[in-house]
């Protein structure tokens, strides 16, 4: 089964408790592409880049079978730049430089080969992108995935919602739920979003793991508990990639399969965040995969002899 | 299988953004032994009130078969009196008045009957208090469990230190955690919980579920979504309650069981936020708690087909 994959390939500079980097490689697709290809392949990317991305990270796509043909490099510009900082409990995070660069008029342009895809993940960009990806793929495809954040609720709520009424699946954190509807509870929440389009619904709670929503139906997936987690960065994105990947895999869309989705998400994202950006999710092996979903499942299995 | 609680019973008048109540019944000992009572019977509760305390609660207690032979009655003074204010998000709280009255000298006495009994549940009281109860009983029950909280690490942590290695099971919530092992990672503050004396450690995180912890072993058991969450006093007490309740009908304190019987203290705690006070805890069917069990058990459930 084919996947797409739009979003942004960017430089990050972090800051953790733990250390610093330079600019290492970051972005939507590129967390979303690399969790996704350990399910399908090949991953086909809609981005842009400037003239000073990383090759050698180009070079791990195609190993790893991404295709990066939908990449437009802006061979004279400069790569979206992000750079931020993480507070002691790695919950909250300050941003302190973004540069928009190639993404301030990202325009995208699916390839050929790209279109007939049978999956859509929409990595968090400005809505109206987000929304020209699907207008322009000249059939609809089976599953459209959709990320996004709280920027946009603040900027561009109009687009937003016109572009959440053309998806199946959004994936957003607690925070942007409340924000998005109006209600604390994350029950009530779900039914308000859920009413402007989503059939189903993700919240992400980080730690705390996450919800997924459909109908009156509702699953729980565990963050797994870590010694450490070393840098957040990604990992909402990792989820979405190891979730739509998964999916994608499987060609199942029913909510039954999107639990074991939401399964292998929450694993790849527990990898990410071991090491600093996509570090961890360059050479993980079928092995570590599997025994990583394993722990998920022993987490919560209890034998159900009730009384 | 015989289970001992010991803990305050008291008045309670609270605040949340739904209402106000005026002096309810509350305290550690009434929630610990109502949730109980759906498990096993008798409860035999070790505490002291003062000649104001509500006689039809204490009818209710005896109707559930919650002895109160070990409840002194001081004629002369009032019971404990604890007031609070809940903010909108009902994760914070504000106490408003704490009136010790009756509880400031607490001197637990055991009655004979209470002697033998094979199941302890201490909750939340002076850590000093605590301690002269296990002293008190002839025989070391086959299981103690202990709930503390940030109070007794502030004011008297040496002693909290020398009650807890005298018990099973520690029952804290996820701050207090932190604050008792200065580890942020709950992974990490569990060894090091666990190395001051409980073989078997409970984090409660609230709406977002717990952790159960014994030797390099985890469980995690989800809180339920909730449409609202109308009242969230007394729900560490009553899961507390629930899960060693569980655990005294069963006779079986294995990890495997322990995963159950933090299930059902789940399950329980779940109604005692659903209306104010004890209100929902007073005549819950054993076709409720069963199906509110089978909730938890569908909410975490998928099929582990794995790729």
């Amino acid at each position: 089964m084919s996947l797409t994959v739009v979003g942004s390939m960017a430089f990050d500079a972090l800051e953790t408790p733990f250390g610093k980097t330079d600019k290492i490689v970051g972005g939507a697709a590129t967390y979303i592409s690399l969790a996704a290809s350990y399910f399908v392949k090949p991953v086909n990317v809609v981005s842009v880049v400037g003239g000073d991305f990383d090759q050698d990270h180009i070079k791990l796509m195609h190993e790893r079978e991404i295709s990066t043909e939908g990449v437009q490099v802006k061979e004279n510009e400069k790569s979206f730049f992000w750079s931020g900082r993480y507070f002691n409990d790695m919950n909250s995070r300050e941003t302190l430089v973004t540069e928009l660069n190639v993404l301030g008029d990202f325009d995208p342009a699916i390839p050929d080969s790209y279109q007939g895809c049978e999956f859509l993940m929409l990595g968090n960009l400005a809505p109206a992108v987000q929304r020209s990806v699907i207008e322009r793929l000249h059939n609809r495809p089976k599953l459209i995935v959709m990320d996004t954040m709280n920027f946009w609720m603040n900027i561009a709520l109009d687009e937003l919602k016109e572009t959440m009424a053309l998806v199946d699946v959004l994936s957003i954190n607690d925070e942007e739920a409340r924000q998005l509807s109006g209600e604390y509870s994350l029950v009530k929440a779900a039914k308000k979003i859920m009413a402007m389009g989503p059939k189903f619904l993700i919240i992400k709670k980080g730690e705390h793991g996450a919800l997924l929503f459909s109908e009156d139906k509702v699953f729980f997936a565990p963050a797994l508990p870590l010694e450490e987690v070393f840098d957040p960065t990604g990992a909402g994105d990792t989820f979405a990639g190891g979730f739509v990947g998964y999916i994608a895999s499987t060609g199942d869309t029913s909510f039954e399969n999107m639990k074991r989705a939401v399964i292998h998400g929450s694993a790849l994202a527990s990898f990410c965040v071991e090491k600093f950006g996509t570090e961890r999710l360059k050479d993980l092996s079928q092995e570590e995969v599997a025994a990583r979903v394993q722990q998920f499942v022993d987490l919560v299995k209890f034998d159900t002899v009730l009384q």
